[in-house]
């Protein structure tokens, strides 16, 4: 005879269906196969049948062909850990089309089976010492540079006032640029730009990897005086990001990367919102910071979507604290008034490619930082 | 300047446009976005224009509205490890609509740096003792029996001849089930059985969990005599499976199971197809069988999609032997003849909650059992 908690948590799926008796057939659908993905009719116990299946607790239109259902479940069938929690909410639904998870309710005893963010926009302030204006950011590219190439550009970025440089998230340990050689480069000549400028720009490498590779390079850039890292849970696994997060030896920042994620996303029936996945998962996961494409860029999301994700980086979410929206792909300096007036001060502006069209780096740094001084 | 080996892998992408125009254009972008995802104008390096820029090989109408363009890497890029290949083939590029990831094409430098699967085909069946017919499989469930009474089904699953009993993929180490208690009692139960029968039941326990206690679970189910392993990448991480594939102390089959997986196949245009990701990306991360969702059940793959996968499962990949296709999802007994039609003899059939829809479990295996010999 089960014995649970009573504890349960929500999400709610957006269905896509002609009218409400089809939705509430699916709702239904999704509550077993989420929980006992077994036949409803022979379970017989009560015990399982009143805590472990899914309940339906609401059903509303949502739009012309849409309704969004809302399903509890049992805080102990998610087993306290990120892997069975995301299996609870979406697991085998994910494998049917017109099934979306628009967003999670979690309940005080899930939330706290998660640490969550470890700095935050707060924590992530106090660190580069900038209590209000937005964040500026950058990337490390392109592949194919050596370690002293990209070294000597992180030093120009570092004059030139970002104040997050990160790896690009595709320079990995590639034999033409080795992730130690680079790391220890790149954070030295950060450091060297620093003293120069008396600021405080911090340096965020790759450290995506193999299992039984993460924590270590992760140690490594700590050791070499990185002062963030970049991750792409896509890649490395959501757990992955949230094992770096909890890890006390390290107790960096952490910028979740989308690569590999945005199949969950591109498809508007389908896969879960950018809201939950963006936003409130990322900060599940453990990210202070959650990068995605900017509307207008090289990328299609709406600014309804980025809207939505900025949204989700600080709704509450018990004491998982806010993170920071990292608007990009393909932002040019032109577009920061615009990115300001969009997002507020709470965001981290990310520019990459478009930095180098000037005709000197620190100087086009500069006016990037002007730019955002001046709003 | 950069001296690569010259080695290069390849990727098929389908490119939803109008025209050859559109598709080629389409297809330039991927080559930079999947590599230095920065201005290619403001490249003047030649050295990594012509390495490391990905470079579109070929453009052929595949249907009415899209185009299969084949794009080239060097080997380097992928830097010998799964994470990084995943992203070259398709970081970035997930978060554009309209591009589907649908086939890997890897080169003799990329594959050497994969074990692969350990078992696959030849190495299950000999395990098994069953050279010749399809396997038969199926999952300890419903979520909410006690390890006791899971055990107690094992013993009965095994004792009707079924050759794989896994857990339900839901089943991870929840208060009223704890995994160490489930996988000891089961694995008994199921030894049991064998000695009962003769046969070689073999029981496969879901390690999928959090990233540091995955391998202490899979060691656990080892010692217990567990003689297969049940993980979800999509939850656990695709690079966790290939961790634990290639794990000499454990050494056991790997089931992969496709949960949270399914929004990178729901979406025609979008995503990764299901040949390259359950067959050849499955394979890459070390399983020895393939589960997914049969069409005409629960879910809704096609006909065609599936026997895909199937080939995918079995294509020529270097030295990766092949490994078997598990269709599943509201099987039925009476689907049996058609099933073994459809993917012939080297095949897992995996039935789950209609075995429990007889009078007798033991017997109703015992007919899945028959069915099968007879065909």
């Amino acid at each position: 005879m089960l014995e649970l908690s009573g504890g349960r948590f929500r999400a709610v799926y957006r269905i896509a269906a002609p009218g409400e008796e089809e939705a509430a057939a699916v709702a239904a659908e999704i509550a077993i196969e989420q929980t006992i993905e077994y036949p409803a009719d022979l379970v017989s116990r009560e015990d399982i049948r009143g805590q472990i299946f899914g309940r339906v607790e609401s059903i509303a239109r949502g739009g012309d062909d849409f309704f969004d259902a809302t399903i509890s479940y049992a805080d102990e069938t998610a087993g306290g850990d990120l892997p069975q929690l995301l299996n609870v909410l979406y697991g085998n639904s994910s494998l049917k089309p017109g099934i979306r998870l628009e967003r999670l309710d979690l309940s005080e005893g899930v939330l706290s089976r998660f640490r969550g963010p470890r700095f935050g926009r707060a924590g992530l302030r106090a660190l580069l010492g900038v209590p209000g204006r937005p964040l500026l950011a950058t990337a490390l590219k392109p592949m194919g540079l050596s370690p002293q190439e990209l070294a000597c550009l992180a030093y120009q970025l570092a004059l030139g006032g970002i104040d997050l440089v990160k790896d690009d998230h595709g320079l990995a340990d590639q034999p033409f640029c080795r992730f130690e050689d680079r790391v220890h480069l790149a954070a030295e000549a950060v450091a060297r730009a620093n003293r120069e400028t008396g600021l405080g720009t911090i340096y965020a490498p790759n450290v995506t990897a193999p299992v039984g590779e993460l924590a270590r390079r992760a140690r490594f850039a700590c050791e070499a005086g990185a002062g963030a890292l970049l991750i792409s849970p896509g890649l490395a696994g959501l757990d992955a990001m949230r094992a770096l997060a909890d890890d006390d030896r390290i107790a960096l920042p952490l910028l979740f990367h989308p690569a590999l994620l945005g199949s969950f996303v591109t498809c508007p029936e389908d896969g879960i919102s950018p809201f939950a996945l963006f936003g409130q998962i990322a900060r599940l996961a453990g990210a202070d910071a959650s990068i995605f494409p900017h509307y207008g860029g090289r990328f299609s999301f709406s600014a309804e979507h980025c809207l939505s994700i900025a949204r989700g980086t600080e709704e509450a979410m018990g004491g998982l604290v806010p993170i920071f929206p990292v608007p990009a792909g393909g932002m040019t300096l032109s577009r920061v008034p615009e990115l300001v007036r969009f997002y507020g001060r709470d965001v981290v502006l990310l520019i990459g490619g478009a930095l180098h069209r000037g005709r000197d780096l620190v100087e086009t740094c500069r006016r990037f930082r002007g730019l955002v001084e001046a709003g």
